[in-house]
């Protein structure tokens, strides 16, 4: 079976909503990402993945794999005929490259790492003044479809639902895009996207207890 | 004909090592990333890609496909023969997305980004911290090992090069890491490897002046 490492609520959210919109079951270690130990068995996470980072995915063969971007696709591929992922050769399969990245990248690293990570106002001044520039860009995609790529929900969907949920504790307010709230709302109609962020706050609380 | 929007020694040069490892002609536009014009014609670069970033590669059928994670998979896919990415189905593939996103959020956005962009040293302090453990993930990988991904040259090795490149300018000498530095000297030892950044070298001498 595979096995995920998650934090409740971080980025390896996306993870397991793809898990379970791709009906793939799973077992799921919670791994402190700020303690480091797995709190199963109480090992240390960075003798899983020197990265010391969710989301891990260990196969069935005990390949470990890291970084949201090929976890996702790797699901995804699991199950081709969900359409979680464009299949290879079609040309959306770049797009949905491009999302994940994008995502990644520009929402994830440049501003939401530092939100949680670094807090002071010193680090966040900067990456403050350009969230609204990067938000922009997939409301502006948004405002016209339903999905990011293809016409049906895929990984990166899983993606931006979890950014999107991050960006309220992070302090910044969705409402000022009505086209990235009304898809926050729409993909979480979705029973796997609901079962999976209920079943991580309710984590998150007992963590944070 | 494919057309790369660049700029200088930017993150675009991946991209361009990958279209000369390839043998793949295209043309070349000199897109300012500080003023947002691009250099041909002196037309607006956001009314090309909204992001206003490089690189933009423009297909023949005129779609523009942003990220480097993608565009540097579009490009190796064009040419399957010359191993720049592994086949899809190949395990490698999902390693080669692994690397990719690690290069394009931990090392790029992460650090690179705010180094050339924020240059304060509030902006700095938390990145610069963080960097020496991001390092070490590529440089204990690489210990044993020619390329990423594989045993050949890889798109992934394309991003790496360039990354590498520049954490000297941006105040990170990499003969902390042993390994690092001996990998970025087989990789410019690669013809295509040394053009691409002597073009770019050249141009942005150029642009600066
Ligand atoms: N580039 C990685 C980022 C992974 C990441 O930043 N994970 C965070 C939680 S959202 C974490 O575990 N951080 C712990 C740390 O960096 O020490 C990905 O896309 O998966
Ligand atoms: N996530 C993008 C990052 C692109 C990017 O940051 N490009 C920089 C140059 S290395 C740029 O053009 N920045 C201009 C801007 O952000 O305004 C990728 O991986 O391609």
């Amino acid at each position: 079976m595979l096995q995920l490492y998650f934090f409740p609520m971080a980025c390896s959210l996306s993870s397991r909503i793809a898990l379970m919109e791709a009906g793939i079951e799973a077992q799921y270690h919670l791994a402190h990402i700020w303690t480091k130990q797995v709190v199963d068995d109480g090992s240390d996470f960075r003798d899983l993945s020197p990265k010391g980072a969710v989301p891990v995915l260990v196969l069935e063969n005990g390949e470990r794999l890291t970084e949201s971007a090929a976890v996702l696709q790797y699901i995804a591929d699991l199950k081709p005929e969900t359409g979680l992922a464009p299949r290879p050769g079609d040309f959306d399969r770049y797009r949905l490259q491009e999302w994940l990245s994008f995502i990644g990248a520009e929402i994830h690293k440049a501003f939401l790492f530092p939100a949680f990570w670094y807090k002071d106002d010193g680090s966040l001044a900067k990456p403050r003044a350009r969230i609204a520039q990067t938000l922009s860009v997939p409301s502006a995609h948004l405002a016209e479809r339903e999905f990011l790529v293809s016409n049906s929900f895929t990984v990166a969907d899983a993606h931006l639902t979890w950014a999107l949920l991050l960006l309220r504790p992070a302090g910044i307010d969705i409402a000022q895009w009505p086209p990235l709230s009304a898809y926050l709302a729409r993909m979480q109609a979705r029973p796997a996207v609901r079962g999976a962020i209920a079943t991580e706050m309710a984590l998150r609380k007992a963590v944070a207890a």
